[in-house]
């Protein structure tokens, strides 16, 4: 076990979790206790109950996030289950309300049935100003995600899927101000078909990238290969459009751009090596990548970029999801649409200044000031009004 | 609009609800990121993948109760739906962390289908270590609560009728201190056939007392009426022997102890003069009890207790629920037991030494030190083991 597992373990037994309530008023007499509940309490539910609305104004629900999983893919640990995952959720909060002064909290619900999944936490939805899931296994987490959207009147934002998708556009953004291409003329390969790789996918191709292929562990995905799942077959269609087949290494041959949300070691330094001039690598699996930055820039690499904060260029979603609720809540969104995104991915990006950018600072810190501020402005700016 | 409730809103308005998440790790660096957040938290995942009752060491489980509410039952207010109801639910959560240091969250459910409510809080459950149910309407709460206690291995406690009954059960064994009576030779009203009144008989026949007549709107419950709901009828049963019918005036002529959980002004000075010697009578409908007072003694009652904090003897839940929740996850209890609860009213009404006690002290008042910790004593104690 490494120093940062055992003092992980120790803080969290320790202190017992991560997090506390904690009331925003003080209650140190009888008539404290007369405005904070019994009778005061009495006119707030009553301005609420003759108009709804004003639910933002008088309770938490204006500023609470659930952050919600069914243990189903936590981390790179699989299918531990809702209790096992509760430390990932705890940990999410707290970051939340660190970055962005958003008031989260974990729920782990006991079921992987996505009808059941989608009706528990609509149930809940009343409570909350906005739902983030997390570590839902794919494809289900499409179709919750999807279902919650369609159902619900508050943003709901799959974190691993478009959070991971925001920061690494970010980071193309920026990658490609320093290389000097043009987003529409790049060859990008995303290897892993997961969650986090078609959302990958999905919001390169909003941003207008022209040529994506998606490597999932049989290959190239291919619209001909009969044995798709519908969708790596959907995806395929999307972006394969000359149906090449082939491995990982035919894939990344000549290619400007590689993201990696797959497997350590997945990238080989001699493949790294056909790639286009002034390639890209972005791996990040997690905390082995698909290939380590030393090595992909002996191979040729001109930018590499990880999930490790021991490496420059750290592609962490904590540079997104905190500022993209302060935005959506702030300007009382009723959903995280895809403009909102894209706009949260320019914010990140503009963060870094023409001054500053480099091959090796692409993206800012977490802990440098306005990261959740920017990415806020830009995502409430881009609500539909 | 009274101060009070200008207060209530004002502050309600200005900080946007009354609880807010916490953090209890720093984190100021990459190093402590790493630590709360990936990778750390994988060895904390792991533990509990590996023993799931380490959830409670490691995760905020152990301190972590859910306030939940279908909006239909809300203080006097009746059925006011999921949101409006949410201002009570944080004012009892905050009320949770200042006298017992519990973390409670409000949660409200936009249901109020008995199958549906009880699916919804039980998928939730791995995230809490106790369910505290509130504002929910009889004879629905009853259902609900059954089968949650039936369904789930943490504790499950409806206030609205057992917190009402302990706290009221204290009084009464206080109350009989002070007339020097024997609590199976005294003769009980209970006013109110709702959660409240149904509990408080429960909880008076488990305490002793032989004689009680529970009466309602149309009169005293008794079971030759064919018109009675199975739950009433059930209790006519268990209280009314005699099968006595009739009115309230006739139900208190006589009596010892009146208990009010009905409505303002529903007790007439002239039939208290009708109740035996020293006779008690705790009035609890409010903001206005069923009498003031000043009129019940006037009237000949020897000990008067209200729900209002302007009068001596209230009678007040919060004597009682931050206690029993802490006792029982302090326990780590599965369930808050009949025995639990007895304790609680016992260790509460304990409180209260010879010295001190009077016709006009026979609660501690809620800012006493030692009332929930006393409380919670008890009831950890009276965990089987």
């Amino acid at each position: 076990m490494t120093t940062v597992q055992e003092k992980a373990l120790a803080i969290s037994k320790e202190k017992h979790g991560k997090l506390e309530i904690r009331s925003k008023v003080e209650i140190n007499s009888m008539a404290d206790l007369s405005v904070a509940y019994t009778p005061g309490v009495a006119a707030v539910c009553t301005a609420i109950a003759q108009n709804k609305d004003d639910v933002y104004e008088y309770t938490s629900k204006r500023n609470l996030v659930a952050v919600i999983t069914d243990g189903s893919a936590v981390l790179g640990l699989g299918n531990i289950g809702p209790e096992a995952a509760i430390p990932v959720m705890e940990g999410k909060a707290i970051l939340f309300k660190r970055f962005a002064d958003v008031d989260a909290i974990p729920l782990s619900v006991n079921t992987q049935n996505v009808d059941e999944i989608v009706s528990h936490i609509a149930a809940f939805a009343p409570s909350f100003g906005g739902i983030n899931l997390e570590d839902i296994s794919a494809p289900r987490c499409f179709e919750v995600e999807r279902r919650l959207k369609e159902i619900l009147d508050i943003p709901v934002f799959h974190d691993d899927q478009h959070g991971t998708a925001i920061v690494v556009l970010a980071a193309l953004y920026n990658a490609l101000r320093v290389v000097n291409k043009s987003i529409d003329k790049i060859n990008v390969v995303i290897n892993g078909g997961g969650a986090a790789g078609l959302s990958i996918a999905n919001m390169m191709l909003a941003a207008g990238v022209k040529n994506i292929k998606v490597v999932d562990k049989i290959g190239i995905l291919c619209e001909n290969d009969s044995s798709l799942p519908a969708h790596h077959r959907e995806m395929a269609k999307k972006t394969n459009r000359e149906k090449q087949m082939g491995t990982l290494q035919d894939a990344v041959k000549g290619a400007d751009v590689f993201v990696g949300v797959s497997a350590p070691n997945a990238l080989k330094k001699e493949w790294v090596s056909t790639m286009a001039e002034k390639s890209i690598v972005f791996a990040m699996a997690n905390p082995t990548p698909e290939i380590f930055p030393e090595d992909a820039k002996e191979a040729g690499a001109y930018i590499v970029g990880t999930g490790r904060s021991d490496y420059p260029n750290q592609i962490n979603n904590v540079l997104a999801f905190p500022g993209i609720f302060r935005g959506a809540l702030d300007a009382r969104a009723k959903d995280i649409t895809l403009e909102m995104q894209l706009a949260a991915a320019k914010g990140l990006a503009s963060i870094v200044t023409d001054e500053k950018i480099s091959p090796d600072y692409i993206l800012p810190n977490a802990f440098e000031p306005n990261v959740a501020k920017v990415v806020a402005q830009s995502v409430s700016n881009a609500v539909k009004k």
